[in-house]
């Protein structure tokens, strides 16, 4: 069953009328199409009661009908002296009233679909979206595959890169370069933390020179030609790095290998993310593991299953997530580890298999 | 006075109670606060009544602190057991009514601020932000102005990655990195639009080869370290192109020149489009001049002004904005020329400066 249909299915038994997709990951899950997010509104429209249709600037016809492909849905092109959103409340049912729109949807766009709507009751398609685009199938399983392969080969070659010397931002532009070299379509994020910025999780990369004896988390992400995104990290010291950073990331990386040795169906998101906290805690570094242990990924970087304490999320055949405790002192030095997994049958699939000790370069 | 002050103002002459600000352009300008857009709510809350707040997920809290600077804006940090919209409605009078939001915000945050604050009345934010952005300062003036001559730097050496035989793909990512060497901190697209695909507006690249005789639009934009893009499009031919495109070429370059002659304080948008659709249309083009002519610029790439027919919009001093016509045969060739201009005292200082006229490579 295609994509959009299933979501039709999930739709009608949640007693959602209509699901209002715009440009970004659930689009191109449902039809495929990578169209741009713009002021001008594209919408997919998946109304219970009658065929699907695409809302789209008349500028992007010609985007759509290539992009599309073999899906057949009818496109519904708008004029610049049209009202976007009077045309999709015209050709919705009069009596709509439960609308879902996609998580990522502009909220310039959220408001004015609730003005044109104004009885209807709007909320978040994940609770429909979330749930199908969790479970991979064996393409989206194989374009991971391929992401994760492509971000490999960057950290496996990220001595060429990364020396003492060099600002986090020369390595950062390096290493873009080569994520496009090995494969992917864009670079979305290259973090280089050196010495006290490996201790801020989402730090970028400065004009902070790294030196010797520093530790760099090394954390890149980018998007393949097909949409599925690469996510992996990797802690690196510049020559010998102090002992208690040592002592520490031994500590990480028994917890990170504990937490892919455990992960498989039927536990949930928290037991898992409790496997590496509970090791990290009783080393005594409870309180440096400030984040949760990982995030689910595909066409989004970020999405559903989250890996947090307390989920009651159960881990099920076909999701891919993130394995990526860490360790930080602020102001110091820190540490993460992060592998993408995908879980099969009886445990998981590793998708990013450089080696996790520390790489002193 | 500074951003926050003044957009604090402005909503209070317009009655507003609150403004929310996620991640992105408007949070840029207001805090100088470069925040990565994640599912965990980051937003600047700037009450009418009370001193602004920044609420932060506490993960984000270094980078925060580090990105902040001087301005000084008390900074909520959120731990991942605590509902950060709950926060947020703790804190802002009881009887809040009226709130703006970013127009960018993503649906999941608009939909949870306003089930939290359900008695509220919720509007897009750049009925606000749009006046106070679109009018540039000087510092943006000089910023935009790095941008253009980062953008010409990548134009005037074209001729080193556009060949035949090469595919539109290829040429890309050589251009991408060209932009990265010319100062951008990131490119945001890279349109190389060959042969029929000249003719789709919106086109990025693809894996068609380009050929000889064949006409190139090449639309690039990208972000500086500061935030500010640039945006430029010239319209190349691989040797000598078909005689129907050369006879549109000058039409095309007659109406832009007499646009960026026209464009000064006083006149309204929908005159400026005007300028040049009047000369595409008295040519016998006006059908295939299928866009408006262009949109503001500044920490987005789109926003206002929008040089579009019929707007009223007055232009004024300070105000930054693309002149980008474009005629299009689909299915065969199509040309565009686009610069980034800013509106001066009695005209307009024009930030892209390469050769318009048809470059034969």
């Amino acid at each position: 069953m295609r994509q959009i249909e299933r979501a039709r299915r999930a739709a009608e038994i949640a007693e959602v009328d209509a699901l209002l997709i715009s440009p970004g990951a659930d689009l191109r899950y449902l039809i495929g199409y990578d169209a741009l997010l713009l002021e001008r509104l594209t919408c997919l429209v998946i109304p219970a009661a009658v065929d699907p249709f695409l809302v789209v600037p008349e500028l992007e016809l010609p985007a759509a009908h290539a992009s599309l492909g073999p899906v057949r849905v009818e496109i519904v092109a708008w004029a610049d002296t049209v009202d976007p959103y009077e045309l999709i409340r015209h050709r919705l049912p009069g009596n709509v009233g439960r609308i879902l729109v996609d998580n990522h949807m502009w909220a310039e766009k959220v408001l004015a679909l609730q003005a044109a709507l104004p009885r209807a009751h709007f909320g978040p398609a994940n609770t429909i979206l979330g749930d199908l685009r969790m479970r991979k199938t064996a393409q989206e399983i194989a374009s991971l595959r391929a992401a994760g392969a492509a971000i490999d080969r960057v950290h496996a070659e990220i001595n060429q890169w990364l020396s003492p010397g060099r600002t986090e931002r020369q390595v950062a532009r390096d290493i873009a370069d080569a994520m496009l070299q090995s494969g992917h379509a864009r670079a979305d994020f290259v973090i280089v933390g050196s010495g006290p910025n490996s201790a801020s999780p989402h730090h970028e990369a400065s004009d902070r020179m790294i030196g010797p004896g520093e530790p760099v988390v090394v954390d890149i992400s980018g998007t393949m030609p097909d949409g599925y995104r690469s996510d992996s990290t990797r802690t690196y010291s510049i020559g010998a790095p102090p002992a208690e950073f040592l002592a520490y990331y031994e500590v990480l990386l028994a917890a990170q290998s504990a937490q892919v040795a455990t992960a498989q169906p039927g536990i949930t998101a928290g037991e898992l993310d409790a496997v590496g906290r509970d090791i990290i805690t009783a080393a005594g570094y409870g309180p440096n593991f400030l984040h949760r242990t990982g995030h689910g990924i595909g066409l989004d970087v970020h999405e559903d299953p989250y890996i947090v304490a307390g989920s009651p999320r159960i881990l099920a055949t076909g999701m891919a997530f993130s394995i990526e405790p860490g360790i930080y002192f602020p102001g110091r030095h820190g540490a993460r580890i992060e592998d993408i997994v995908i879980c099969t049958d009886d445990g998981v699939e590793t998708l990013n298999n450089t080696p996790r000790q520390l790489r002193v370069l």
